[in-house]
């Protein structure tokens, strides 16, 4: 029970957020990070360290006393910075980029700043209004179709990652199906995609209780560059509806991880609209690129879609996490995630005149995430974001001509965007030793600390992936990329035929 | 095709990340942000914008060409700042606080500027690494039993919000019944919670495709003060077993969102344990309190459950997202949640000595939250933290205090932690009028932009929650708050006299 009178009360630490320390300690991690970035191409790109590192260099215990800023920094150089895989890193070609930049950092830390909880209009307005505007604004630049837009009755939203927006389609998609067919018949529902298509359907399908049997991954062939033919959807499908079940969702992808390849859109969204199926475009890669006239007509058919997605913070210049996400039909997703508890009623959300972004999400509690999307617009403008999409293009044709210019390597698929597939061929034809000679070369490679990449198998065959899209990266770095795998693949094949000699 | 010649290939654009250009924005950005921490108390703390005022001050479309950082903060002091309730504000005391600390705030600079995705160990060691150590620091200030602990079997994660934490366990207690009962009867699952739970439960339930009829919310009662009793739950799970469903998942609540209400652990947890059900404690506000050894046993019988979550962006001093989740048992999580497409597959994976965090939450990608948790806890040391935690609660109690002394007014549930109930005594006994009267004092305080608190009904009774916790906030700061609701209870008191004497 508390008194009146506040004598003796113990309010004795500083407020943790006192504005002059706070001034004080930013100016020394932005510093911090500025060199970062000034060394960061020094650095071994992965890491070198063992499962276990940190534990051996950290106490057991939080500590009880405060401890100065610069210890915590030492700290972060000695033992922090040596265990991360540099994404940063003008020499990393991995998985596909976590391209940052200078806008998309301070948007980042203006919405960290103002640590605002913008689950509703009302928690503040700012965060939803900017929100729907930018995503009007970035819908505008991928020329989406107007009934994605707000401004066309449809609209768009920042989840976090593409499994987020898959997972919030695919339920929206679920619970519409279920209100038509009943709701115990969730056992009959089919969801579908290509063998291509990301690990992320196959866990959001796992998490919204579709039944394992009815998540089919369709075959795709090299022929096709690895897109999922129209043919085999539609006799999927014919095969599931003879069999009493109810397709339920499509995933199309544009740009796979493995290979960048597309599916064709217009064919497929024509397929399903046959049996009224829900229709995703996941471009979480290549939706960047399409902001480019040139690359657009890679999602020409998105028209026929229900939903779009692509990851900013992989190839927009925007920092982890920031998936875009747009849908024709909000109010499926409204009916499928909304709650709207005592707590959080307001005049304003009973007017029906806003949105409220947590109807349009797993979450309740979300960032302030527009505002470093709007950043990475205003500071670049779409002038200057399409030379740099284009500048990583011409970096990933660059090193595919070193490639087709060497007759021991090959171009595995087609090279699409920034993301060259390849490989070492092999002297005979046994495509399991090339596969292994390939996994040998590429740890090799790594194991240089000059580059890192990353692998995929498309259609039985070892490919290593050359995905450019750092923010650092020069043509200079590309330029010693090549170097090294040639390098490592002339030591490779001069102690295979060594062998090979020494046994004969 | 590319050519092995780069003359003339453009790149002509700076990069976006240069280190320079850098240093020198981010400079600006944190003058920026200091600046409105020393101001945010003069600000409205509700945001005063009305529906689409944002569309009308900025431009349709995204700009061509680029814009100086200093047309952008323009735009965020007239445009945005106007437009944010402000949570970082000392007189804030709505829903429950973000809050902020600039050890969180320089933790999560240090991630979004090392912008790793570390969905694997292999992808960023340190991050992975980090975050188990982090856990298991927190895990032994909240004094959790050993086997939620890394070093007792368990483990810890850090998910975005609650409501991940709760979809993410759900979904693992949900495949575990399954591979038991059998894949086709979800139908035949229960979830139980009272009917003071957070909504995060009923939504989690939705996604996982719980059947919407098997969502228990049961009745509490106020001479409980709105926990939920151990009988009520055995007569729901006897029912329900009756009648042939299967208990699956218990939500328990430590400091519910409307009353900060807790429910009883171990009664709970013992009538959990007779059916098999996977019990959840959701301690997102509270949990911090537990810190304190006087705070401590609110959560004693924790021993008895599956798993623990609190938001460490609540009431930990960090920023906005970073819920922290406990398990006993992460195999079930990782059965449920884990794929391992080829494109991920590695070495230091396949010899199981790491734990690749994907496994463990929905998405794939994540941020390297551990950070800026790791920050705080060294930057304040458990000593400073405590404070902090005990210093708002004494400002709570010198709230409460002020409540109880003014007989016009009640405390309408016991205050637990840091956030006080109350509501105007009505002059009458119906309570439609009191709720009405109690609904307008809240509007005219809130009007006033000197304060911004929010309401919750329980029991049917509609109460005023204040709720001390914003990093800034000062005794002086409760004083005038309370100084405000009283100044607007007499206006109030006054009108209704008037309009009553007018009507005799």
């Amino acid at each position: 029970m508390g008194s009146a009178s506040d004598v003796g009360l113990p309010n004795l630490a500083p407020s943790p957020l006192d504005p002059e320390e706070f001034r004080r300690q930013a100016h020394m991690m932005v510093d911090f990070i500025a060199d970062y970035y000034r060394n960061v191409s020094e650095y071994p790109v992965l890491s070198r360290v063992s499962p276990g590192y940190l534990r051996h260099c950290l106490p057991e215990s939080a500590p009880n006393n405060p401890e100065p800023l610069e210890a915590i920094l030492d700290d972060v150089r000695d033992h922090i910075i040596p265990g991360i895989t540099h994404w940063q890193s003008p020499n990393y070609f991995a998985y596909f980029p976590s391209s940052g930049s200078v806008a998309g950092f301070l948007g980042e830390m203006l919405g960290v700043g103002l640590n605002v909880v913008g689950f509703n209009w009302i928690s503040s307005p700012a965060a939803t209004e900017l929100e729907g505007i930018v995503m009007d604004w970035l819908g505008k630049l991928l020329n989406l179709p107007k009934p994605f837009l707000f401004s066309g009755g449809g609209g768009g939203v920042l989840q976090g990652t593409t499994c987020e927006a898959i997972l919030c389609t695919l339920v929206a998609a679920r619970d519409k199906a279920l209100t038509r067919i009943g709701r115990d018949r969730i056992g009959v529902l089919v969801v579908y995609s290509s063998d291509q298509t990301h690990c992320a359907l196959k866990k959001a399908a796992q998490i919204a209780g579709i039944h394992p049997d009815n998540i089919r991954a369709l075959p795709t062939r090299r022929s096709d560059a690895f897109g999922l033919s129209a043919k085999t959807l539609r006799a999927a499908v014919a095969a599931d509806v003879v069999a009493g079940l109810v397709p339920l969702y499509l995933c199309t992808t544009v740009g796979t991880t493995s290979s960048t390849a597309v599916d064709p859109l217009r064919e497929l969204c024509e397929v399903a609209a046959e049996s009224g199926m829900w229709v995703h475009v996941d471009a979480a890669y290549a939706g960047s690129a399409c902001i480019c006239p040139e690359f657009r007509h890679f999602i020409d058919g998105v028209e026929g879609a229900d939903s779009f997605s692509f990851n900013a913070h992989k190839w927009f210049f925007t920092t982890l996490d920031c998936c875009c996400l747009w849908v024709k039909e909000p109010k499926h997703l409204v009916n499928a995630l909304s709650t709207n508890p005592e707590y959080l009623r307001n005049v304003v959300t009973e007017s029906k005149k806003v949105v409220d972004y947590k109807d349009w999400q797993i979450a309740l509690s979300r960032r302030f995430r527009s505002l470093k999307l709007w950043m990475v617009m205003r500071s670049y403008g779409a002038s200057n974001l399409r030379k740099f999409i284009r500048s990583h293009v011409s970096m990933a044709e660059l090193f595919e001509g070193f490639v087709n210019e060497d007759k021991r390597f090959e171009v595995v698929v087609p090279r699409n965007f920034a993301t060259v597939c390849f490989r070492l061929l092999p002297s005979v034809g046994v495509v399991e030793a090339a596969n292994a000679m390939n996994k040998q070369l590429l740890e090799a490679v790594n194991a240089t600390g000059k580059v890192y990449m990353t692998h995929a198998v498309v259609g039985g065959i070892y490919v290593i992936r050359f995905a450019v899209g750092a923010s650092l990266t020069e043509m200079l770095n590309v330029r010693a990329a090549w170097a090294v795998v040639k390098e490592r693949a002339e030591a490779l094949l001069l102690s295979e035929f060594n062998v090979h000699a020494a046994a004969v």
